[in-house]
């Protein structure tokens, strides 16, 4: 370890207290991107984030307006012109969250109890994002980076980042960089880095019903008007056959069957049934699609899930109504190579043949972003596997992610950079959740973890 | 007519404007009996109605506990041990509402536009109560009346009368009578007064699943785990087969077949599939239960529906959740000789056979009460069929309602009596549904009919 980095540790270690403290006030702003009750929330926690980067020494630290919401960025270049340039990658907002969804404390009033920070947003992303800027705040503070940075810190990633790629594309040259790091992936265990080289896609829509012109008794028109309710489970039910495959038409016609070698390589994590079942508390796992193991079918397959549902009377007591309208909210989890807007048509011609005439359908597309992955031997993912085997002392795990980040194929086709995708994030952290925590012990390596990237960038 | 209806018509005529700010007085007050919320209301809406009797000259009236919600009980015993005793049946409670269920006006501040009055209850049933209150009035403000009569507003309706059954048998003699009049079934037309022959029971439940122990990241268990969201939609698709019939096992074992003659004069009713086409506003009609029509699908079949489902995120924009729990309000209209326990246990036994391992399910029986037919040769049958026919100057049509009246059942059962089922709600009323409203012309005329129907029970 050079005498610099030595340094750096250091000053990690003699600032911790203040680094928590500012995690937990990090945590405690409601940055909740959906909803607009939020938005002077957004602002301040834009705000903060900004004040955090110009704290660490960085420069040219704006907060970007957008169509949406804001971008944080920021940069240090004097690695000069030769060095490699680094562009981080981070979201300040947030999934919503109330104490009723059956939390332990507020949300928004972050508690540590044992290891563990409980808010949200603690782990989804917070707590990288600030050991990011930590990571560079330490090495600022004792010395030079060896390599450029450039911050990137968007505030719509919980909603899909409907702003973001105009923004990039109108930055092209303030974002230009060899490499983008995206601590937004997990990892499976406290003892275990974790590298994400395949990502899913998503594509998001709200199915909306019409039946009725308004709720009728049930009484006097049940059984001559088809119930919009029963009309939504029906086509929910036939979006999967009796094998638990997806039955939009064409949906796995672009996806790109799994090799041997790599069904080997994913049956290596240990990530077998029983880890699904502990990790969820269901009575029993699902068989899913047929064929396929859980680990694959959560990596390498695409699925579609049911996010949201509602119909009708769904307060206490009983109201015999037939309901006018029924929604839910459908998203499908994409791998290479599908498309969102095909997915998007595939949902369409099943509601063309399957909705009856009984009723109206309109989908309305919330999200889309395809499905990314990276090149195992690039220079970056092998900076970052040594940077994960020396912060933890054990050799990192390869793993694909069943969830979205979008803006790593952003990366790829508005900068033309691969990104390396790991993060400190672990399984029982109810990411999305109620409960949401960051394991601190672990949130501690992940900083040191970034330091002895940026070193590694530089050998 | 005699001279004294005569002086009770000129009565009725004079306090014309007093009856009608009395109504709107009456639907003014929010008696919610399904939400805790609306306690204090509920009891100044049993107040209102005792003293509402008071002045019509009625006796021992009095505000009886249950349970529940309270009970309204007065009479009127002058006509004598020789005369006949009608037991007048009626409810003040009414359904939910709130303007945003799509109320042009708010539901408890109740409107007079052109011929109609909006109100929450103005038509279910608060219009029908008040007139038979009023018609007792208007013959007892001229003279005496020419039957015993006993006033039960019962404050439970809308919840399935949970209370009404135990009150009713605790006070087995107070109730005593020859005869029930229900004024809470409706009319097929303002010029159609319609005496209702057959009510549809009702069964209704909550049907809960638990998968996950809370929210999931659909991403990161997508796939792996079964979405309880999607188990709910497949368990309702799968309690309808392709033929429309409900596939509860046994559920149509006690079902009496419609004879060819019932078939015939059902098939005379104003109730084609354009009537249901205009008066609910779908795109189509249900196909339905095959090989019956809509008619007799809505009166004299069972039916299933789906009164409300929720799961998941339903808010505004999107969330990536896998949802922990889903719900579904179930409730089932019966015809005889169904039995609401016995549909319970078909409901339980589907579950058994059809509901995965995946999650876990919990039934909760919330409302549950047996069809009734009436014998249209009765006395108090014929002397409805002619106080109508004095009213409107046309023969009233007989029909079978879908909806469930359980107090009807509980008149035969508890008291050994037969009833009268009539009551001036319009299918276009929206009973149930935002924008109810009673038709006040037909509210004039069914004060009328009640009069007509006092004094033809004496002859």
């Amino acid at each position: 370890m050079s005498d610099h980095l030595q340094q750096a540790f250091g000053y990690a270690k003699q600032q911790h207290d203040r680094f928590l403290h500012e995690l937990i006030e990090f945590s405690a702003l409601p940055s909740v991107s959906t909803d607009p009750a939020y938005l002077p929330a957004m602002q301040q926690t834009a705000e903060w984030v900004a004040s955090q980067l110009r704290q660490a020494g960085v420069h040219n630290v704006g907060i970007h307006p957008t169509a949406g919401h804001p971008v944080v960025y920021g940069e240090w270049l004097g690695a000069g012109a030769d060095a490699k340039t680094v562009l981080i990658y981070g979201h300040y907002d947030v999934q919503p969250a109330v104490i009723e969804d059956g939390w332990d404390s507020d949300p928004f009033k972050p508690e540590v109890r044992g290891e563990n920070l409980f808010a949200r947003g603690a782990t989804d992303m917070k707590a990288q994002v600030l050991a990011s800027i930590k990571a560079v705040e330490a090495i600022l503070a004792t010395g030079a980076l060896p390599v450029n940075v450039k911050f990137m810190i968007e505030g719509e990633e919980e909603i899909g980042s409907p702003s973001l790629d105009a923004w990039m594309r109108a930055n092209k040259d303030l974002l230009a960089c060899d490499l983008a790091l995206n601590p937004d992936t997990g990892m499976l265990a406290p003892n275990l880095p974790t590298i994400t080289y395949a990502l899913r896609g998503l594509a998001y829509f709200e199915l909306r019903l019409s039946g009725p012109r308004n709720d009728l008794h049930s009484g006097v028109f049940g059984g001559a008007i088809h119930n919009p309710a029963q009309v939504l489970a029906e086509l929910i039910a036939g979006m999967h056959d009796a094998e638990g495959r997806v039955t939009l038409p064409g949906f796995y016609d672009r996806v790109r069957p799994l090799n041997a070698e790599e069904r080997a390589e994913l049956a290596r994590l240990p990530l077998d049934e029983q880890f699904f079942l502990a990790a969820s508390g269901v009575p029993a796992l699902w068989e899913g699609e047929a064929g396929y193991t859980a680990m694959e079918r959560v990596g390498a397959r695409p699925t579609l899930e049911i996010n949201g549902m509602i119909s009708g009377f769904t307060g206490p007591g009983s109201k015999t109504v037939l309901p006018a309208q029924a929604m839910a909210k459908i998203s499908c989890r994409l791998v290479p190579d599908q498309d969102p807007a095909e997915v998007e048509a595939q949902l369409k011609a099943y509601l063309n043949t399957h909705a009856p005439k009984t009723v109206t359908w309109q989908v309305i597309t919330m999200a889309g972003s395809p499905a990314a992955i990276s090149d195992r031997e690039s220079f970056g993912v092998q900076a970052m596997r040594k940077a994960l085997e020396s912060a933890w002392g054990t050799r990192p795990l390869f793993k694909r992610e069943g969830g979205s980040v979008p803006v790593v194929t952003q990366f790829q086709r508005i900068l033309g950079v691969e990104s390396v995708n790991t993060g400190f994030a672990l399984p029982d952290d109810n990411m999305h959740g109620p409960n949401e925590k960051t394991h601190l012990p672990t949130w501690a390596k992940g900083l040191h973890a970034f330091m002895y990237f940026f070193f590694n960038m530089a050998a």
